[in-house]
């Protein structure tokens, strides 16, 4: 997607240790007008990978909620997203996996509700970076566990060298990205044409 | 709001203690439509009190952000979240504030970050709910400490028993709430026509 290109490559910055900070248009500041393109580019590539039939979108908060509403506007659907700390409204039978926190350290809980997503659902599993896939992992496991179908894989941005996709790959869905990073090494980040 | 009104109605859940329950559309699953419709009454609303040349959206996370970004959209400005843990791709001068959870318990932080959030703002704070106004209240402390103007305060639903108008009643900005619930008792949820 040539905006969010731009953007990472005006904008990103590569603060080490694998660490890409998109702070002013992704993980602190929005900028609402690229998040709905970025709903419309998920909506459009999984229909061009025929993807058909959609019930559900999710994701994990917070930082993917943006991308994932985006998306759910885009295809009419409902958006789901899941809780890293169950709150007292979600009942005590919630779906629960968990996943190790790349930015804040430690393990984070993924809770979602049975209430909301069911064996008839047909997903889409949208979130911020494809990096490790660890916590997508994660969320493909809670989707599992509650019988629904696992439609695709989007992220907004992928870092290509910490081995997400190839991780993921054997679930058989497709998985779009909208900007890829391909290295990061000192002030060099490098994004995919 | 018509639509919104009728949803809160339909499916919003007293759960004792306060605490309304509203997960199917608004802090667990999205509806995706309905938000964007929140957004543009948002925008409409403080048009109509007079407000102009706001040039930021702020809200807290997590459930604030879907109405935030979708207020963004339709006035096409960016949005702010505050964040509850200080992610590493933040400097440590953030600004910090902190308010009592409603529905979790203990304390939670509220960072902004100064690269976002400047004197020459003008200011819409968007939220899920008005009730006590405290978390409000110290995202209000946030904008003002940075020096920015708030121009209004806009929350999805009021709980006009909880007396968070009128605590920041004194702030002097129209305050906005697109469904007001007078009261709950037992299964029982009057909410306002």
């Amino acid at each position: 997607m040539r905006a969010l290109v731009d953007r990472v490559r005006a904008e990103g910055r590569n603060l080490g240790g694998g660490i890409l900070k998109v702070d002013s248009f992704i993980n602190h500041q929005l900028d609402p007008q690229l998040c709905r393109e970025m709903g419309e580019a998920f909506a459009d590539g999984f229909a061009a990978a025929g993807v058909t039939g959609v019930t559900k979108v999710i994701t994990a908060e917070v930082s993917g909620i943006a991308p994932a509403l985006m998306t759910g506007l885009a295809l009419n659907v409902p958006v789901i997203y899941a809780r890293k700390t169950r709150p007292i409204t979600m009942p005590a039978g919630a779906y629960r996996a968990e996943a190790p926190s790349h930015t804040k350290g430690g393990i984070v809980e993924l809770n979602v509700s049975p209430e909301y997503l069911e064996a008839a659902d047909r997903v889409l599993l949208i979130d911020d970076f494809l990096a490790s896939g660890k916590t997508l992992g994660a969320m493909v496991e809670l989707i599992q566990t509650c019988g629904a179908t696992l439609c695709g894989i989007g992220c907004v941005i992928e870092k290509s060298f910490e081995g997400g996709r190839e991780r993921l790959a054997g679930l058989g869905v497709p998985i779009i990205t909208l900007a890829v990073i391909d290295s990061m090494e000192g002030n060099k980040i490098v994004v995919r044409d």
